[in-house]
């Protein structure tokens, strides 16, 4: 049946729902002439504070509510746009929308992360749609590039520099030779990093990002505790010296790849190699590099947060899921599970490896080390010693190996830091040649 | 009406027709999951010499045919595939397609740039569907974005490495020293360039693309010829070390932007600030860098050619517009013209200019060059001084302009060749911050 009008109750109206209320009033008539018939924002469920902003007095008064009940119930809304982030209550009001018939539109990369393939099969039961490109990469299209510009491919590989904060953090570190405390600083004192940086910089955030492409991507549900995750807080200005000696980048990268006939899927700091286009993408950028079978490498590149880029994506889902609703067609979102692909255990993914280790600085030392990584089989490509600045008494050792397991490389780590002739082993990065 | 099966008729069996046959028969089933349906091929128009390829034995004989009527008057036809390439008989074939209410997907971008909107026209008032993905940068989507994920911004730029020949050339003179004819030779040698050249390196092939993405970024029909447009036969090498002086790379970009109330369309070679991200696109990949009001920057990268990433574009659109017909929804293109913009001529255009001068060297020229620039109030931004070769009896003059309209400057040019003291300008390139 089509439709004379759309109509759009927004849940949320903090920086990203302020925005797309913002630019659904500048816009309405060129949106509305793009979906075919008028586009009309009906209803605002928003917190009491929200009410005093000045966005409200550009409104009409009706249209605001602080009841959920209200909200839910109000007639004429066909698509629930829900920007207010986090796992609950916005997972709860999602399947509301969807079980009282609504269309879905959201950027809240939590909720779809955790819980995306349940409300994509609710969506199909009730005949709806359920759309989320904001959730991933801000304005960035990434959603739609698997779901139907590269639907020819069998995708082998996904590289994504996806968290904004961790890019910055490790741009400044690598310009200026700062450490991650006064990078971090830095990036709290400008508004790119939160009070409370855990998600970002431990990489919790970017699992969240990465289960929602690799699932696409796969056609496998990836769920954010599947993906192996480590941060960037361990990660020093003396790695990036060497890092950039041996002619590489340090970056957080999120990878999701074919691997045997399963996928691995890892966050985790990495060297990448600096003529690659992902170790020059600096600042809060992001980028997401996709591999196929017939496209070969194409990359997407562009701010990946912020509410005006954000706006961008929700908005676009907007109007598709809008176009539909006004042409009469069943909005279902298709949902592809098939591949019978399992989760590569991180133990049994191999890469390469750069290691710092603190050691004596005596004769034999090297051969020492050398010979525990022979132990596990693992092959040194090279190796560089220098003294440490405390006079003398110890040596920094770094070594560059070929590829080796994961499990091996564990065991070999183990038995280093148990040599009397190391201090420590002041770190180790996994090394990706994308 | 909904449908059993999709049938599709290929016209073309080059290389990238043949790509495709032979992913529409290797990936028959998954294809025709997504679809919804069986996805058939059913016909194929090629030319005699292709009935020998090894590709027809793996096709049902009775799929090829060299006759046109056979092809058009073949039953059960709902989309053609023309993959023919060149304008003609490439055009007649879309419009006799579009006007027997077959579905067109296309990757002939000489067709779309110079009769797309007429095309178009038709295809709406037959009710059918016109995709041309693959017209511009092979894989790369640059279509969709424009028709889908974008569409809530207003888009103010578009910048474009597009020419996979050209920035080869580009790059090899950036990276080795070599001038513009052995690059192009080993271009030619290793099938980069084809054996006449002229419609990549004159920046022919840029406008056809240009003229597509400005038409779609700005809802203006923008063709070919109203695109300004200079090739890279004129750089040499010493450009490039000047280049890298003043910190720039030397791109031939394609630019749609909006100015004022009107749209900048060229084709040009420019400087680039070193530290863009589109002075780093090296070799045969295509970059298009788009600027919208709400999405800031967005960038798209890949490989803009061949026959597997242009193959993963057609295939998209085949099974976008399957899908359509399979459910029974009227494919029809939405075609947006409407915004009144006008194009700025060229003269119009203000950039900052590179210039490079052979002089006199004796005292005084630069000073009278710079008058010159002073007269057509062109404000000179930096400038050097350099003996030449040829043992002191003239000098390289090499000037920075500040931003300047272009008519000033070709007075300014003028007047220049006229100097005494000028021997030769030997080149003038525009310089993009972008």
């Amino acid at each position: 049946m089509k439709k004379q009008s759309v109509g759009l109750g927004l849940l949320g109206l903090g920086v990203v729902g302020g925005q797309v209320a913002r630019v659904l009033t500048e816009k309405a008539e060129t949106l509305s002439e793009q979906v075919g018939c008028p586009l009309v924002l009906r209803k605002i469920k928003c917190l009491p504070q929200d009410l005093n902003r000045p966005l409200t007095k550009e409104l009409p008064a009706g249209i605001f509510t602080t009841d959920n009940e209200e909200f839910f119930k109000a007639p004429d809304i066909d698509i629930i746009v829900e920007l207010i982030g986090g796992e609950n209550p916005a997972y709860d009001y999602q399947k509301r929308a969807i079980t009282t018939n609504r269309h879905v539109v959201t950027a809240n990369k939590e909720v779809i992360a955790k819980h995306g393939t349940e409300l994509l099969k609710l969506a199909q039961q009730h005949d709806v749609g359920l759309c989320y490109e904001g959730s991933v990469g801000g304005g960035i299209p990434l959603i739609a590039p698997f779901k139907h510009d590269l639907v020819a491919n069998d995708i082998t590989g996904v590289y994504a520099i996806i968290n904004g904060t961790t890019n910055y953090i490790l741009t400044r570190m690598a310009k200026e030779g700062i450490g991650f405390a006064t990078a971090l600083q830095n990036a709290q004192q400008l508004g790119y990093a939160e009070a409370n940086p855990r998600n970002d910089i431990e990489g919790i955030d970017a699992t969240y990002k990465l289960a929602i492409l690799a699932t696409l991507a796969f056609q496998t549900e990836v769920k954010p505790e599947d993906i192996y995750c480590e941060g960037i807080s361990r990660i020093g200005s003396r790695d990036f010296r060497y890092a950039r000696e041996f002619g590489f980048a340090i970056k957080l990268l999120a990878i999701a790849r074919q691997s045997d006939n399963a996928i691995e899927v890892r966050v985790h700091p990495v060297l990448l190699p600096e003529e690659t286009f992902l170790a020059k993408v600096d600042g809060v950028y992001n980028a997401v590099e996709v591999e196929g079978d017939l496209v070969g490498k194409v990359l997407f590149f562009g701010e990946g947060a912020g509410a005006r880029p954000t706006s961008s994506a929700v908005i676009a889902d907007i109007v598709y899921s809008a176009q539909k609703i006004a042409r009469g067609i069943s909005g279902k979102t298709r949902l592809r599970l098939d591949s019978g692909r399992s989760i590569k255990p991180m133990s049994a993914v191999e890469t390469e490896y750069y290691l710092r280790i603190t050691a004596a600085d005596r004769p034999g030392v090297l051969a020492q080390i050398a010979r525990t990584f022979g132990d596990h089989l693992i092959s040194i490509s090279s190796a560089i010693q220098r003294e440490t600045e405390n006079g003398g008494q110890s040596a920094e050792i770094v070594i560059m190996t070929h590829p080796a397991k994961e499990a091996a490389m564990q065991q070999a780590l183990a038995e280093l830091a148990r040599l009397p002739v190391v201090k420590e082993v002041s770190n180790f990065i996994r090394v990706e040649n994308v």
